[in-house]
């Protein structure tokens, strides 16, 4: 980092010691998975700086922000509607989640055998590990899950958590019951911040996240073409970035990544061989920094053409419409929007199964290899369901069953690469 | 059992290999666990014998029902209203689910890791152990957790399954929809079965199982004695057969057993010395014919006298009002009753926290058991504020997390134990 946040960190409540030892393994980490890539566009720069300054320069705005009277407002999960968040002055992130921390805390206050990510927020909140959480005025938990749904009581205890409730089917009801939550929880932001959220606010709020979005959709286009021009790794990254960094700068950024990239697909330049296997990711979210299955793919000769994941096509992928005229009509776009999202916390969750039909035939890949954390019931049971559809669509599957341990990883490669080799040979 | 029901198992499609198998486990582990218990009351005769005949005679009345032109409608929750399925003429039965079977074939769609009821329930219907199973015309589900709303969706592929979407919270508009779905479930219920639900037939049924309900909870009255007239695991097998037998038999029968009780009651005869710990269990369903814990700790010289679990005080407590005057209003009644269940599924469920606290004071217990199958999120996680509020009443509690095999009964029985000898010195 560019400077000592020691004291900022301090302030605001970190445990240092513990922090050191994060920061004493993220670099190195990071430089093996992600320095090490060859042929990377240079439009990859901004993000490396963003994460060599991920606890830095990020946070001191966060801090700069809250000394001005503003909100920040943290989240684990793609149904919170950032738009609403950010129309009310405040700041929406996504939480620390995705490494082993803070376990033996943790594990107080949960059982052994749950969820890495819910472990893992969980540590990182009872250790003050992370920046982020302790800068959070209020968290808004959901009920996407069993396991994030009653962690998120627990969590209360520690810093005011809102809960939104997730209906667990798709039919007209739930749809009413996620657009009363959507207006309850834009009257809670409202009351949180002290901020009015105007019709003018809320429209211009769901203009720069679509422009967000908008960006990453962009990207998702460039990396169908063969060769696609970038790493999938280095995609993943942006999306986890995505979660965090500051809207319009992000944007901003990511264009420019997009701009380069157009050049060298017209210039043929790619991150792999053509004729490199291409794969689809679906499963479970992969929080920053947890890049272990798409790091072993990519250094097997696979290259990662989209993400069908939270961080991922799941996050950006459908707009809201911007010509709504009132707030009660930009609410109910809102709600719209997000309860078409793919989550296996639906049943059924058919949405999901066509999508990836239709991702495999767009992003022309080879075989899709499915992700999940361990002990995450709605996509390790969901899983079945993949495995048919894909099988009748004659779709190469892997399944894979991991936490953030690294234990399992020369397993994880010797299937990755056999599977590769199976698709090869198809 | 009393006859040769083999042609009628095979008829309606059992593996009568596998079902075999399990013949051979079933009667000697009743042996075991119930017939060795000293000083039982007489009216334990009639359930032992429904025991005996569990998969003869009643599944042979299923089939005369069937044969008649009735249905049978199969269930995994006491979120299902069986007033409504009772009122069509119909029969609810609870399904097999306590017993480790079939794990192979239910691992070739489930995931390794998953809450064992589960893995049984998908196990006896893949490997057609169960005669209920094979009687069913239709199973209903419910997404109280994420394991079992996912399976449900495989199930589907095997037997129809209609789904009730259990809400998350308890707020007004929570319990709008759960409204709208018993009363969807009710225009289910009269279309699978061809029947019309009736003022007259609704409110009979109401009082039916009210009927059942009451003879439930005068069994409970009784446990509060000291010493307690039964044993807990006598009472378990009560209300885990509560669950499938004839509804006017059952509680005449159970009303018979409680005369008897009233007596010992009053001859100050107890099932244990009146010095025995006097213990509640709560957390996840024991069902048939899980007795695992329940056994070790009555042969650990404590007693059970209340279930705080789905078999048992969850499923029986609370009545529905019986003056309604129409369908409608019974419908609301019914919903309401049913939302007021206490279960892990919903954020928050301060409920449970009272009533444990209540029941301790009510049935003067010395300890609390905390017993949750293995990967259930909603409960091992509120296992967390069980802890607490017990810990502020100063109740004693110990946390067991267990699955349906024995390996671990040795271990579970030294923590009792030491549980029990803590208790005695406090």
């Amino acid at each position: 980092m560019a400077k000592d946040y020691r004291q900022m960190w301090e302030s605001i409540g970190v445990d240092l010691e513990a922090h050191d030892k994060l920061l004493n393994v993220l670099p190195p980490t990071y430089g093996q998975v992600y320095m090490s890539q060859e042929n990377r566009p240079e439009g990859m720069e901004y993000f490396d700086f963003v994460i060599s300054e991920v606890h830095g320069l990020r946070i001191q705005e966060l801090q700069e922000h809250k000394a001005a009277g503003g909100k920040v407002i943290g989240a684990f999960c793609v149904f919170v509607p950032e738009e609403i968040v950010r129309a009310a002055g405040g700041i929406c992130v996504g939480l620390c989640s995705g490494v082993e921390i803070g376990a033996a805390k943790a594990e107080k206050v949960l059982p052994r055998n749950i969820c890495p990510l819910i472990k893992s927020f969980m540590g990182f909140k009872l250790g003050k590990v992370c920046p982020y959480f302790e800068s959070c005025d209020m968290v808004v938990g959901e009920t996407t899950c069993d396991g994030k749904k009653k962690a998120f009581e627990i969590l209360n205890d520690y810093v005011p958590v809102h809960m939104m409730e997730t209906p667990q089917m798709k039919r007209e009801k739930d749809k009413q019951l996620w657009r009363s939550e959507v207006q309850d929880f834009l009257v809670k932001v409202e009351e949180f911040t002290g901020s009015k959220v105007t019709d003018t606010s809320l429209r211009q709020s769901i203009k720069d996240i679509n422009g967000k979005r908008r960006a990453l959709l962009r990207l998702s286009e460039l990396r169908k073409n063969i060769p696609t021009p970038i790493s999938g790794k280095d995609c993943l990254l942006i999306e986890q970035i995505a979660m965090y960094d500051d809207v319009p700068r992000f944007t901003a950024q990511l264009n420019a990544l997009c701009d380069e990239l157009e050049v060298r697909v017209k210039e043929g330049k790619g991150f792999a061989e053509p004729a490199a296997p291409r794969i689809i990711v679906t499963g479970t979210p992969m929080a920053l920094p947890n890049w272990k299955i798409p790091h072993i793919i990519e250094t097997s000769g696979a290259v990662i053409v989209a993400e069908e994941l939270c961080t991922g096509l799941r996050y950006f992928e459908n707009l809201v419409p911007e010509e709504a005229e009132n707030t009660g009509q930009m609410v109910e776009d809102i709600a719209s929007r997000y309860l078409n999202i793919n989550c296996a916390c639906f049943t059924p969750n058919e949405g999901r199964m066509e999508k990836l039909v239709n991702l495999a035939k767009e992003y022309k890949a080879d075989g899709i290899i499915h992700c999940s954390l361990a002990f995450c019931d709605p996509y390790l049971v969901e899983a079945n369901r993949v495995e048919n559809i894909l099988k009748e669509n004659d779709i190469p599957m892997l399944k894979i069953e991991t936490d953030y341990g690294q234990e399992d990883s020369g397993q994880i490669k010797t299937r990755v690469e056999a599977f590769l080799e199976m698709i090869d040979k198809k």
